[in-house]
């Protein structure tokens, strides 16, 4: 008896350290990876700053993605990626990565011509917001906001299970509001202004903060001050002297949930990030803020949950992207003939 | 030669004080109520503390409207009315209006089964949005935040020319984010709690700071102390004394504006409402501040106009939505039927 040959799409996370990949079913239901018994298997491997070694070893690692499924009757129907942002989703084009140092590297083109399928790149929070929405904690609610909070904030906005991308591209941009805080020691953000949320609770910016707060590394009674976002939130659970900078990073991620909240009244918030993850006590006092602040009707509605699925997330928005090209491919390639890529 | 009959639906604007209605031909594409020879006659009315005789007066204008059009030949298609909320849109039914000393009043259906037409209802900021959007100053932009400053701070959103209501309901409820201004002062907004954007830029709470600050009605140097948000704003012109409260103003304005841009990225933001319209510089200043603290990009993108329709903008949102319901006329009344409303 001859196998039923069966569809799969590519699903790739070009991140700053590590690229992972994995080779999904079609249709994508669910998202097993991280059980013992999953049916979708990551593979890992540091992301070379060589942008062809980098596409070369995703390319390799989805070949044996395929392999592992047997001699044959497996169709690749789509590979889709997601990479740090900026980046143009249209031309598929890492536009400036400044810590993998790529500069206008045709990501997705290049994946699709590799492999011979049509191909979907977006940014890492908007993936894992897709992949969140649909397969992990936002499961079920109509709009979802998706907050991300590691080394920057990131966020991503589904609603009714399709991203909501903005005017320019910009929805969601959440990390760079005015995280209403003031003071005198308002922080620059990575964006160079000031104030905002990122500059606050995004990772980079506050252990930029704890350097400048303990120039020597150390505390007022002599003991090692805390030097990136994992030691302050940790330090601050019992040094007094350390509990405002995570109280502001409350405080900051509880405007993000409130804008959120007032903007698009959704039906969960969903806060992922390494950050968020290792520190549950960050979201839930910034859930507990926003509550307190909103109007009585939204508070009461106001639903805040981690996310499921991890670092996952992005790998799981990944292959609904390229599920979502398999089904009308014409769509990426024919705005990036308009627009006149080269593809690599 | 027998005219050709044509279809018109009915716009209604019950407010706080006065009731509009007109009657406005198929397809709504425009709106030229305003216009000297506008197609679109705008009657109005006092609005009658007592729902039925408002309810009656409402349907004698739009009796009137139809018999305007010519004795024969005019179908009445459907109604479409703005209420002050809180309402439920579903059931057609002013849960509560404060200052109508309205409750539970089946404002929808009552107008509907009077007229013989199904009809549609939701509150005036939403409405104002879908007028403004459609037929005014977003008019072009997919997606439009809309943010109306009168007695009260309202919002609503419109994308790809739909409604963006929220899973609850509460979508672009901006008045009641936080504003961000935080110091000793923050003034009680008129949902209860402390430091709302509507606290500081609301008609009627910013009469009340005025109040507060200048209890005797006089300011230091004996002259009258501004009483209501026009003669505040005015005054604060050239009044330093007075200054303060409207630069709060402003930066509240600011921080509604800057959280729709981060969330949604929308095309336009129009600002409405009697407050904005008759005080040009708030939103200016304010534009200008949600600039300075955006990412830059966000700031490249942002556009901040004025609505164009005034007033009417809700009476042009009741119009659309009463087209909405012509074409579809079973959506609201089979909802109120599963919900057992009784049909007044």
């Amino acid at each position: 008896m001859s196998r039923t040959p069966f569809e799969v799409v590519a699903a790739v996370d070009i991140g700053a350290t590590k690229t992972t990949v994995a080779v999904v079913p079609l249709p994508v239901v669910t998202w097993t990876a991280r059980s013992p018994d999953g049916s979708v298997r990551v593979r890992t491997a540091p992301t070379d700053r060589d942008p062809d070694v980098a596409l070369a070893t995703v390319v390799s690692a989805v070949r044996a993605g395929l392999a592992d499924l047997g001699p044959a009757g497996v169709v690749l129907r789509a590979v889709g990626c997601a990479a740090p942002g900026p980046l143009d989703p249209e031309l598929g084009v890492v536009i400036h990565s400044p810590n993998l140092g790529w500069r206008d590297v045709p990501v997705g083109p290049s994946l699709g011509d590799a492999l011979g399928v049509p191909w979907s790149l977006d940014d890492d929070a908007n993936l894992g917001a897709l992949g969140e929405a649909i397969l992990g904690a936002g499961r079920g609610a109509r709009t979802v906001a998706y907050l991300t909070v590691s080394s920057g904030i990131g966020g991503g906005i589904v609603r009714d299970g399709v991203r909501l991308v903005g005017d320019h591209a910009l929805a969601g941009e959440i990390g760079h509001l005015d995280a209403g805080i003031g003071g005198t020691d308002v922080p620059r953000c990575s964006c160079g202004r000031r104030g905002h949320i990122e500059a606050y609770a995004g990772g980079v910016c506050l252990a930029a903060r704890a350097a400048r707060r303990w120039p020597r590394g150390r505390l007022s009674d002599g003991r090692a001050a805390p030097r990136d976002a994992d030691a302050i939130l940790r330090a601050a659970r019992h040094e007094s002297e350390v509990r405002p900078l995570a109280r502001d990073a409350e405080t900051a991620l509880a405007t993000a949930i409130g804008a959120f909240a007032a903007v698009l009244d959704p039906g969960v918030v969903v806060v992922g990030g390494a950050i968020a993850l290792a520190h549950p006590a960050l979201t839930r006092r910034a859930a507990a803020i926003a509550a307190r602040r909103a109007i009585p009707e939204t508070a009461a509605s106001l639903r805040v949950v981690h996310a499921m699925l991890g670092a996952e997330c992005v790998l799981a928005g990944s292959a609904l992207m390229a599920a979502a090209v398999a089904a009308d491919p014409s769509h990426h390639q024919r705005r990036s003939k308009v627009k006149g890529v080269r593809h690599a």
